[in-house]
């Protein structure tokens, strides 16, 4: 996958680790029959946290879900660990929220923390009782593990049809210190965000405010994470938290200006870089698909445009099979619903071979097919929608719609 | 597919045929490279009716979905014509309107009506421009072939990647005189309704004022077709019209009442078996999936709840898999954009091979792998859903998502 360079900003490694005073660690406790497969993964900031967070808005709320949400209350927005398991969602099932507090109770007292600190989120099969054993048999071994390194082992702790690990990290500048703020995230279907998606950690050094980091969280979330699909399923489970340790020694921000805007930058990288991992790991996906509308009447028409088109399984067959079907492109962006116009509409595909333009003016262009099967045949396939009414931009993400996608979810639950 | 029985309605053959003074064709007319497909068809009443339509809600509507409009209301609802092409949509290209007006005034020419009195529909690829010459090359033959055997042919004109022509008829009395209503349908991709959905043209010779047509096409759109999701693309070309000729000799029905009851009952019967064989020939489908949501607050609500569950990809993919993922179910049901509580819901899968319960009050519940297997191995699924809340009761249909989905999916232009 090509990553956007951003002045000011280092992409550097270590994920969740990545800023001063975390650890994390994974390991095989038992939910998964699988013994290879991590199933169990915790982070742990060494300093209590200024934590935001934002959830699935899926009515039927994960148990973990609720329990966060309580815990972060309770707490006034103090986290010190995150602790996440895979294989089992502990949603729709009947004592879903008892085996969530009894596992961060158990973390607690191992870390020597209050349990309100604690953040508790499951990723797996809906509808079965998670068991409260896995965790009390290897709450000690998690805990005695963590380590700066442990952040590779705690990604692999909650993939679950993820073909790879979503990790990415930056290095900033707060008023002369340097700041990090990295992240991990699992997710490959049941992915159509709306508020958050999946689960999604991040971790920073930088000193905030809990007000102003849910507010760079809740503005982020909203042009990355919420302009992704796979396949237009809410999740019951999803989450995203970022903790903030304060560590790095800037000047805590507590307010708009500079400082804020410089690490909401570095937060929008992170997420934004995380939310393309998503989509191009998509169940099933060969492309990573970018929808990028501009002059539309709003950045909310914008976002619509763009989601429309990224969602549709008809255009997202015929990306698969590298078909220029523009008209799906059309018909898609026609009912997206928004208010605006598609009469001065621009339509062009690109990708590293090349731009095809396929409409202008709202009508279809004589265009060649042969170079179109080229700009198709990459990896990365843009698609570019110019509205020609307002300054309203957009991007939203996702991938084609493939064989695999079937097979991976026609038997899950085995 | 099993058929549901009405009282007082009798199924009967001849789809557009089966009401009085109806005649059709079909005929292959060169927009197909396949010569013995048909992809030019006529519906003709031998004297003028009064007309109902409702037409997609995409914004890029294609040109004869607008041609139709400014038809029927130049002509005061009066129509005396279907004409109809596939493969080629006349959507998003830039001289749609002029050709779709031309190939009406050749309709009406060789007719002998006012060109205002043509229905005209297009299918198929969106975004090239759609030739004159077949309709010039082949309109005095598909007129002077017009015949009460007819319905066959034109059926099979309209088809793109159906399987199987859809056309369903039934007979009833009004007022003492015996009338009937039958249609036929189009549609296979594409399709997730919002008003009206592929191509569907339905005649009767009942007498009906247009007023009181349309408000029964309205109602009955609303809980048949507009409940049926294959892709949740809502096409370009989407248009039903209803054709009533009056030459039952009924009083003609201008206000609600008993007679107005007995044909809006037909249409809906008409109307929901065409929409169940739509979805049970839903691009690559082989499974019909009925999603029955009864105790909601109102009959909205029970809509946009049964509709979510039937659109949502993965759980079509493990109806594909025959797997028992019911987790699925309640996913999709939670993110039901409507307001509503899951707490006391139960669900259960049904079919010819026996009944599943998956779910009480909420909360996921042991059950019989074996039997939800054979339940599950069955073409038609129904998936039954209590809200226990209120009197709001809806069906939406819908089908599996499959390989073959993919595979038509991917290379559809060629």
């Amino acid at each position: 996958m090509t990553k956007k360079e951003f002045e000011g900003y280092l992409y550097i490694e270590g994920g969740v680790c990545a800023a001063q005073g975390f650890v994390a660690n994974g390991l095989h406790a038992g939910f998964h029959s699988d013994k290879n497969k991590n199933d169990l993964g915790m982070v742990y900031s060494e300093t209590p946290c200024h934590t935001a967070a934002v959830y699935t808005q899926n009515k039927a709320k994960a148990a973990p879900v609720l329990v966060t949400q309580e815990n972060l209350k309770a707490s006034g927005g103090i986290a010190r660990a995150v602790l996440a398991n895979s294989k089992n969602a502990n949603a729709g099932n009947r004592n879903g929220k008892e085996t969530a507090i009894a596992a961060c109770e158990l973390a607690a007292q191992e870390l020597g923390i209050p349990r309100e600190q604690v953040i508790v989120a499951s990723t797996g099969v809906i509808g079965e009782p998670l068991p409260l054993q896995p965790f009390q048999d290897h709450m000690q071994e998690l805990v005695s593990g963590l380590s700066r390194e442990g952040n590779s082992k705690a990604v692999n702790a909650i993939m679950t049809t993820d073909t790879v690990p979503k990790e990415a990290a930056v290095e900033f500048l707060l008023e002369g210190k340097i700041c990090r703020l990295g992240g991990m995230a699992k997710g490959s279907g049941m992915i159509h965000p709306n508020m958050a998606t999946t689960l999604n950690f991040i971790t920073t050094d930088a000193a905030v405010s809990t007000e102003m980091l849910q507010r760079a969280l809740k503005d982020v979330v909203k042009v990355t994470y919420n302009c992704l699909s796979i396949d237009g399923d809410t999740s019951t489970n999803d989450m995203v938290a970022v903790l903030a340790n304060g560590l790095a020694g800037n000047q805590e921000i507590r307010e708009e200006g500079e400082a804020y805007s410089c690490l909401k930058q570095a937060l929008y990288i992170v997420m934004m870089n995380m939310t393309r991992m998503l989509a191009a790991d998509g169940e099933g996906a060969t492309k990573l698909l970018e929808c990028c509308c501009e002059g539309a009447p709003d950045q909310d028409t914008a976002i619509i445009v763009a989601k429309s088109v990224i969602r549709s399984p008809l255009f997202k067959c015929a990306m698969f099979g590298e078909d220029a079907n523009w008209g799906r492109i059309l018909c898609a962006i026609g009912y997206a619903d928004a208010e605006f116009s598609i009469d001065q509409m621009d339509v062009e595909l690109s990708s590293l071979a090349g731009t095809v333009p396929v409409c202008r003016d709202g009508a279809g262009i004589p265009f060649s097919e042969e170079l179109a099967a080229k700009v198709l045949a990459e990896e990365e396939i843009n698609i570019h929608i110019n509205l020609h009414q307002g300054e309203g931009k957009a991007t939203a993400w996702g991938c084609d719609l493939t064989y695999d996608y079937v097979k991976i979810n026609g038997d899950y639950r085995s």
